[in-house]
């Protein structure tokens, strides 16, 4: 047996000593690439409100929030205590629950697009099912989706998530480029890319193919391309084509519904056909949701005489996560997401002014309460502009270090924070400060990147 | 606001009147067409052991066990306490936690043929990254699956999985039949679909296409296609035929890990070079895994110069899910599985004969601790011959109805039960008397599908 599983319950591993035990049975040692970090990952211990505690004892303030899924932070008591109620009554059954409808509602309540909701495990799964649901709707095969979006892990939705300027291609009519090594080259041939933010091309795109198209994909916030808004000429401009053409759209808000109480959506004057969830929507345990059209989400009805889509799920709507979510989301009203907000645009505007006073190329993108930081003086307004070379990925990863090591704050490997209602002015300041003594600590580096 | 919405906390609502909730805001009223039930399906108050209570009260045996998900029946009590305690230090972070890490090495020990593995958080998960791996590391892009074999809901995996006379064709290349309406043809084009348990046909359909396959994916006792074993002639050609190909074998364990120690996998001379896991593995917990051979999964390896396939997932390996699994299989040791195997064979040998007293024409398919019974007097040994008509399916339902409402006991719906540990003699006696009522009400039906 291994001597350092062995001594376990002796004493308390390192963070290194647990990896090198990871590394012998995970590919490269971790089960999220997101947490993957040179030399080693550190484990953690427990966390609370918005503050984790490592296995060696170090606490850190949390921005990263599970990748941008816990709106209420850690250990929430009033979420602790409603699952742990529905734990002692099972946590997963072959018959339907009550909570699920309840939650059910609540969301259908929340924004005037969702007619019909379905739950299922992950993010992943929603934009999946979402795009399923579309295909089964029209009879087409193809989507539409924008240069360097995040959608999940479903091989269609994955196509130019990370194109790189030797295999993105023309700007006018971008190429599919796989994320994964053997992605069926029919898989791509489905798949049109778009560039973010620019009409005139993106509607020359979905012309040449109106016929075969089942939905255009859309996340108006999208994070790896940018983290910044959907211009509301754009949005408008795909909305009007896909009511024109009869063309779904498709609104992937996993990360997004956060931005306001009926997601990004409500910040712009569009009703979409269906729209993804996920994240903060399972109050911390794995969720994914779809909704949209009442006649649309019919092709998943087991009781229509031909049932078009059929679709389940052994852990779907799993009354631990609809518990956790429906509690989550009831706290998350429109007070607390005014309040959320709020506090998060301080927190932009106190770290423009670091950026000022260390007199850095440094530009902030993000809605609601998330942001982004750019290592460039001009915000970007597309995937290209907001692309990071090998240099500039670099240099964010040891300012990502410098903050976690030295400052004690979490981030998303992006540069991004996701805020929780749990962080308060306090950490806000903490945070600003942090920032500020990075930006001069880098300063000579990061004016290199103007 | 709905009437029956507002007096929830008056009063108790009933199934009925939950359902009719439901149908405005779920297309069919349900979250997974597995519980879906004309008129409305029965809602669950709380479950314990062996045992559920509706919200009307009544109780039920469950031999369903959330779709074989929960392999300790519900609410065990070292699990339930090592989830709270989990619970009160958090439920999902952006760090690594260790106990992935124990889980993983404890699942790693219990097959040879598990040399990496890696955690998601659905068995349809686990099947899409584990074909996504093939493709990684072959760079080819077709699979190979039997005619009527459940994989989950990735598109690629579903491909033939409820074909009908009408659509199947000729047995010697069965036709690649859309689950879905708008099922892209390019997804039906990289999918071969081979007629299970037999030799000869399957291996002249994958002759065809050896150098464009990716993998042969393979369920040892697949429960759609029949829940008959996989003679150990047709899974030694099917392996037999790789090696020589070069061609993956990638076994579908989700549903059958429950069979033994190591799996299905266990009572077969085979090392396949990946294997999907999921269900009782979550301990009632939203999960999937998938694990094989350590060069394979090296594609995921994020410290890889050239990473071939990149995969993240937000919940992936959250503690929760982890800890609960690791208790839930801790407890699932050899010792246990013996005992509940050694059960399962008693309700067979107890049915068997409740078939012979009745004198009806059933039989009785399975492994391990599941079985699945058949309107027919001799066990089908293929999917065509297992599969079921309208007059058969009605029936069916007839008897899951009598089973569910008379004998109050909960199957799965293709008459399948999934036992778990907490099942003892006295519910196998209940069961098998159970069977036996049914087989009398029945007979004059039965007797018509000989």
């Amino acid at each position: 047996m291994d001597p350092n599983h062995s001594n376990i319950k002796n004493r308390k591993r390192t963070s290194e000593e647990i990896y090198h035990q990871a590394c012998k049975i995970i590919p490269g040692g971790v089960s999220r690439n997101t947490i993957f970090h040179k030399p080693y990952p550190h484990y953690i211990s427990h966390a609370s409100g918005c503050y984790t505690t490592d296995i060696d004892g170090t606490q850190r303030i949390d921005f990263a929030n599970n990748m941008a899924a816990l709106i209420h932070g850690h250990t929430h008591p009033e979420i602790e205590n409603a699952i742990i109620n529905q734990i002692k009554k099972g946590t997963a059954y072959s018959m339907a629950t009550e909570t699920e409808v309840l939650y059910a509602q609540q969301l259908c309540d929340r924004a005037p697009s969702f007619e019909k909701i379905r739950f299922v495990n992950s993010g992943t799964e929603a934009v999946m099912a979402m795009i399923k649901t579309a295909r089964a709707f029209t009879g087409r095969p193809k989507i539409a989706k924008a240069e360097g979006a995040y959608h999940g892990t479903y091989d269609f939705a994955e196509v130019s998530q990370t194109p790189k300027p030797t295999n993105w291609g023309n700007i006018d009519s971008p190429n599919s480029v796989a994320l994964a090594t053997g992605t069926p080259q029919a898989v791509l041939d489905n798949v049109l890319i778009f560039p973010y933010n620019d009409i005139e091309r993106t509607l020359a795109i979905l012309d040449k193919n109106a016929n075969e198209l089942a939905c255009v994909l859309i996340d108006l916030v999208p994070h790896r391309v940018g983290l910044m808004k959907g211009d509301h000429e754009f949005i408008n401009a795909i909305y009007e084509w896909t009511r024109k053409n009869d063309v779904l759209i498709a609104f992937d808000e996993v990360v997004t519904f956060r931005v306001n109480y009926g997601g990004a959506q409500q910040n712009y004057n569009i009703k979409p056909d269906l729209t993804a969830l996920g994240k903060i929507i399972g109050g911390g345990f794995p969720i994914g949701a779809f909704t949209g059209r009442a006649d649309v989400m019919k092709v998943l009805d087991p009781s229509e005489n031909k049932l078009l889509f059929p679709h389940s799920g052994t852990f779907s709507a799993n009354p631990v996560s609809m518990t956790a979510g429906r509690i989550a989301m009831e706290m998350f009203n429109k007070e607390a997401i005014l309040k959320l907000n709020t506090l998060t645009q301080k927190a932009i505007n106190q770290i423009r002014e670091a950026i000022k006073i260390a007199d850095v190329p440094v530009s902030i993108t993000g809605a609601g309460s998330m942001f982004r930081l750019h290592l460039k003086s001009v915000a970007p307004t597309s995937f290209r502009e907001a692309y990071q070379t090998k240099e500039t990925k670099l240099l964010i990863n040891e300012m990502l270090d410098y903050l976690f090591f030295k400052e004690n704050i979490m981030m998303i490997n992006t540069l991004a924070c996701m805020f929780s209602t749990v962080i308060k002015q306090k950490e806000v300041d903490i945070l600003s400060q942090a920032f500020l003594n990075m930006f001069k600590q880098f300063k000579s580096q990061l004016d290199t990147f103007q």
